[in-house]
């Protein structure tokens, strides 16, 4: 679980003044009657989902790794950002053993394609491609270079094995695709949009094959919903209040922090959720992120005396996954010996300790802070479920319908008519 | 080289009226008075570098490409970024033949320095530990247990062979450290700051064990330096003009812009230097960065329809380092044989296009493209020197002094307090 310090905040914040408006919002999610409710899906899916497909899910995983030494996870934006995220967090960014995840399909680069083509001759690899529809282009490309290539090596029956299509229910091109080839198949609930689809098929699969513990996640994502259903001081509420406040006062932009590498793509899952749900109508936060205290050295600057336009929201976990204590030595040139036999976890909490009063005291930057105990699948269940329904509800405070992306088609439009893509049969 | 194109900046820009501020400020730089002049080294160091020490590195980079399989880069900041963002663009993100390079020292975290000492187990190594004072807290506590473990694989003085130091010329503790125990060092001028030190032994050595033409680095770099010495309709200036009109007419933050995920780290590099150059005195535009396609699946809809306090300045490569062709299908359920035996590089090429016209004609948000035909050593070297100059140029644009950094200190600060560090003596 998460918990959320807003003594940092330097401003005076009127939970009282929202309440109703909140009232009228939660009622809107749990009722399925706020704005874009055809994509609410998510708000009691840590409750209502197929339990048969879950238990599918395992068994599917526990075969791959089993059967390859390779999942290939083929997508973009919410099909790839939320796996990723809790991938990185719980299993770190140096190699594993067991199973190794790579990402593809999540962009055009020929130069990143062709390195990871040419890495995967020499590897046993599955696919989970993952799409709503079966024509995001670059995911679609990313699969055909996929299939192609696994064919090739190991004929089109295998190839069909080992392919496992995360996808609409009923319709849609990789729909087809599967029931002609035989793929195995999961869903991606019509109800429920990419950015809030991490505890669907979509996160589930790559993760239960990363061998994390999707149990723990999905009762982490149920706490969330039961302390936040109907409890509007829950800091689900106090959250969404505090940014949309801070938001008013003129602040431009949200920097979410960590303080360890392998967490900077749970902000780039956030940035995704906060920026796709709130970036419309000229209004929204601007979602931007670092990782500490490496970009202390960077931005730190900036953030301390540069632009007053920036609030912090950092998130720390208090105990590291591993843990290393710094050695001791006979001639102490460096001067570190007064922290020999400190673990790096210490090290850590002080410079984010360190941190937080530089920025708020010197810098006079808001910090909202959340703190946990430990970064496990429990907790990030809870965490994602946490910034899913707290998102919806920062967006219904700016009046804007938080599912949909009116602005990601324009950049499309352009591209296929560049393309020469014929019209649609 | 690259290219400036500001044909879709949406705002009127008066180079006349910036002239004689811009002869005041170059000739500052040229001789040596502007603010911050101490740290000025980086100016004419395309012509002024020592000769002899850069066919040491070369030598050096050899016989560590000869004897060891890994290089970890001890770094953090400007004694990290530049090499990192240098080694991706060039080798990209995928496993590579010759030497692997892997980063330490850049971060506390406990689990990513766990993880790396466990990795660097079964691997030989040389260290390059990279810190003008050698008292650089993440960099001293990752170079103790670098040199710890190494000295258990391979004894006292193996491991002192195969370290490499680059630091101050005469003082500091890494220069004692080096001078006891018979590493091998380089020189971080003391006239050149961390942001702007790239082009020194800092960038050179670990690019050169990356496989990297550091001649070809320090050819384009000369190029940079003579075409912007005298010139000022150099596109160093007008670059520099063009973002400091955007400034002072609102916009917030300047976003970088790529189109192919091993550019990212020139985006890092990017937002180090700018914003520790300018982030003074509640000044300046925040540096923030997205990778294209990607990021249009997650800051796209903001970016188009979100707060209008962004302006994109993006840096497009021409021709890829890699490509691969959109192979063709019998059945076209995905419906993409309309790409088939085109190359990724012109899907994306297209997506650039279609991203551009979306943004500035639909968004409304100014952009300023840079352009290369490839993205290669010379290429490299004329940027990051370019980049350098015409940052110096901004920030005296803002009246700020470019190369201190007083706000990072603040934390530091209270950190040491927090950690019990003993005064000085």
């Amino acid at each position: 679980m998460i918990k959320l310090n807003y003594e940092h905040v330097l401003h005076e914040i009127d939970f009282k003044k929202y309440r109703p408006k909140l009232e009228k919002i939660n009622a809107g999610i749990n009722n399925k009657t706020g704005a874009g409710n055809d994509y609410l899906g998510w708000a009691d899916w840590p409750v209502n989902y197929d339990k048969g497909e879950f238990e599918l899910i395992k068994k599917n995983a526990q075969k791959i790794r089993e059967k390859y030494d390779t999942l290939v996870v083929t997508g973009i934006g919410g099909s790839y950002l939320g796996a990723r995220a809790a991938i990185e967090a719980i299993n770190g960014l140096m190699p594993q053993k067991g199973v190794e995840i790579i990402f593809l399909g999540h962009t055009f680069s020929p130069t990143l394609t062709a390195q990871t083509l040419d890495y995967l001759k020499t590897r046993n690899f599955a696919i989970n491609v993952i799409s709503k529809s079966g024509t995001t282009t670059e995911t679609s490309i990313a699969f055909r270079l996929l299939k192609k290539l696994l064919i090739a090596k190991v004929g089109k029956k295998k190839a069909s094995e080992a392919i496992f299509a995360t996808t609409d229910a009923k319709t849609g091109a990789l729909r087809k695709l599967a029931t002609q080839n035989g793929y195995t198949t999961f869903t991606l609930p019509s109800d429920i949009g990419g950015r809030y689809s991490v505890l669907t098929a979509v996160g589930l699969l790559p993760l239960a094959v990363a061998g994390i513990n999707i149990d723990e996640l999905m009762a982490g994502a149920l706490k969330a919903r039961a302390e936040s259903y109907q409890n509007l001081d829950h800091d689900v509420y106090k959250y969404a209040v505090i940014r949309d406040t801070l938001y008013r006062k003129g602040y431009k932009s949200e920097l979410y922090v960590v303080y360890e590498p392998q967490y900077t793509m749970i902000n780039e899952w956030l940035k995704q959720l906060y920026g796709e749900s709130e970036g419309k109508e000229k209004k929204g936060l601007f979602p931007s992120s670092v990782s500490f205290s490496t970009d202390l050295h960077s931005l730190g600057q900036f953030i301390q005396e540069g632009s007053p336009i920036l609030f912090e929201t950092t998130l720390f976990v208090d105990n590291p996954n591993q843990d290393v204590d710094v050695p001791f030595e006979n001639e102490d040139l460096d001067e570190l010996n007064y922290l020999a036999g400190k673990g790096l976890g210490f090290v850590n909490k002080q410079a984010f300790q360190g941190t937080l009063a530089a920025h708020v005291k010197d810098g006079g930057v808001p910090n909202l802070v959340f703190t946990t105990n430990k970064l496990d699948a429990y907790t990030l269940g809870y965490m994602f479920y946490f910034f899913m329904r707290s998102c919806a509800v920062s967006a219904y405070l700016l009046d804007i319908n938080p599912f949909n992306q009116p602005g990601v088609e324009v950049y499309k439009k352009n591209m296929f008519a560049l393309l020469g893509k014929p019209k649609q049969k």
